[in-house]
């Protein structure tokens, strides 16, 4: 990623502030994702202005980022982080008239989304970047009515932002590069893990993964093959417990022993011509087997297949403890 | 789940012994999956019995455990585990001879999981559970050719067994429920944690979703939309923080907010028709929303939606630190 923090273009935004010298964020839509982004910025020190058209969007905000606190505490508060440094504004150009950065978190319906960034950039300061909190609807969608589409980025959070470091940050084809860069460079100093995309896929990368898996299980529940309670006990009992330290694609690879993913993929190819989900898999075909026996080299980036095994292990141990699924200790295993 | 520990009926096995009495396991297939199950008996304090048909299979399997057994110690090991109650056979016959129990990782083919089956059926004493370790083959169609279908069982592993609890058990149209429910009570006796289904779908369970997963990540790497190591981190640092702490269900019930499910549904419903993923989604109809909604609300088991996500925020907060991604403390946190 290559990042241009105060880069003026000539199809660009105007000159922002440094991404390290942002102090006041808006955030516009203050529900369960907006309301958690605002949780998150005041937690990391920032003046945060809100706005929602719900009439109690005052009193549930405050009262979901006051659930939060006592979680944000424990991840340790920024200096001078405060709930008081919340200021819930009656329209949306008071919210973001001095706005530094402005985060939209409004309902998953492409006309409102539209309506509102075009808004959005008619009342934010020249410059400042306005990110969307969109599930999956691509900028270029989204960006068809503002008069300055070159400011609007998608960053996508997941629930609830305060907690779960990960947010997806991709242009549209009318937005700016520096814009993106910007906002990728943000989000880091704000605290956040940023995947940054080079081109725009509806969904995005995880929510293309975990939507594939909602829609597997609720096919599962409408067939009666297995229940909501199974569904979720079999990821928190099985795979999930593996994907908070190492992700499908590394843990697959440990699955073909010391071969690594050739080995996997020679073994368990045949298996993507199998029923075993809704899902048709693409062709197996030499291109995508050195893709992802490549990708897997790149990504254990010189470790071992029996390091990665190790630092698996190290890893699924301690998040059994964290979760309380095995005593804290190998001492109150043995009471 | 009804467990009948030493039943024998007209049509399933002769009694074997009770689940709780069993010393003796044997392990037949010893690469990735049988040999993790071999440490994992091993640590639990049984006897092992082990064969594969692989010239270097031995040194092979005690290497597998001598790597595993730093993490088993973490664990905490069963009074009197050793890794010396592992005895490697040159034969399927003397590795079963003995067994109280038989757990079979062979290659996932189903011609040759047919014959082994049949084989195991054939040298294993009368009465005792045969389980086959099979990621996604109904015991339907993998019981064919034994004598004896009725203690043919699938008891669905995930990697390494020695540390992931899940164990998927169904039968097949032939197999006696008593063995279903012996081999149930056995793993649980054994330390894992075991989901029963009532039918046979292929894949069973787990593997159904994250095979869904893992064919959406081949088909964003064949399409170059993202990387291996993309995918891997849009899953560590998103929603598989989650996933550790509570099932994809629960956790989308809490994107509702105060509404949960229903909200949910109701707000991302519409997105179910979005290309969000290759996999089409079964239509959102009343019987569908209603039972996602009503499953929830049992999975949930009177927790009330602000539980729940306090519940989540400590369990992230947990796995964030186990997993080295915050600091340990509040105090390391503020130097």
């Amino acid at each position: 990623m290559t990042v241009t923090p105060s880069a003026a273009t000539t199809d660009g935004p105007a000159a922002p502030c440094a991404p390290e010298d942002v102090r006041r964020v808006a955030c516009v839509g203050t529900g369960v994702i907006g309301g958690g982004w605002a949780a998150h910025f005041l937690a990391r020190g920032y003046d945060v202005t809100a706005w929602d058209p719900a009439p109690d969007a005052a009193v549930r905000l405050r009262r979901l980022i006051a659930a939060a606190w006592p979680a944000l505490e424990q991840l340790g508060l920024a200096e001078g982080a405060s709930q008081d440094r919340l200021t819930v504004t009656s329209t949306l150009e008071e919210a973001v008239a001095d706005a530094q950065f402005v985060q939209e978190s409004a309902p998953e319906k492409l006309d409102l989304k539209r309506d509102l960034l075009a808004r959005l950039d008619a009342a934010t300061p020249a410059g400042t970047v306005i990110a969307s909190s969109t599930s999956g609807y691509p900028m270029t969608d989204m960006q068809t009515e503002a008069a300055d589409p070159g400011r609007l980025v998608v960053g996508h959070p997941f629930n609830p932002p305060y907690l779960i470091p990960l947010v997806e940050v991709v242009g549209g084809v009318r937005t700016a590069p520096a814009a993106v860069d910007w906002a990728a460079r943000f989000y880091a100093v704000a605290g956040k893990s940023v995947i940054t995309m080079e081109r725009e896929v509806p969904g995005f990368i995880a929510n293309r993964l975990q939507e594939a898996l909602w829609r597997e299980a609720l096919h599962m529940v409408a067939n009666g093959e297995a229940t909501v309670a199974e569904i979720d006990a079999s990821i928190t009992e099985g795979p999930g417990l593996r994907w908070a330290v190492m992700g499908p694609m590394l843990t697959f690879a440990l699955a073909g022993g010391e071969g690594g993913m050739a080995h996997m993929l020679d073994h368990f190819g045949p298996s993507l011509t199998s029923p075993w989900t809704r899902l048709e898999a693409p062709e197996l075909d030499r291109a995508l087997y050195d893709a992802v026996v490549a990708g897997c080299e790149e990504a254990a980036d010189g470790r071992s297949i029996a390091d990665l095994v190790a630092e698996r292990d190290r890893g699924v141990i301690d998040v059994l403890r964290a979760t309380g699924r095995l005593p804290r200790s190998a001492e109150e295993a043995a009471r």
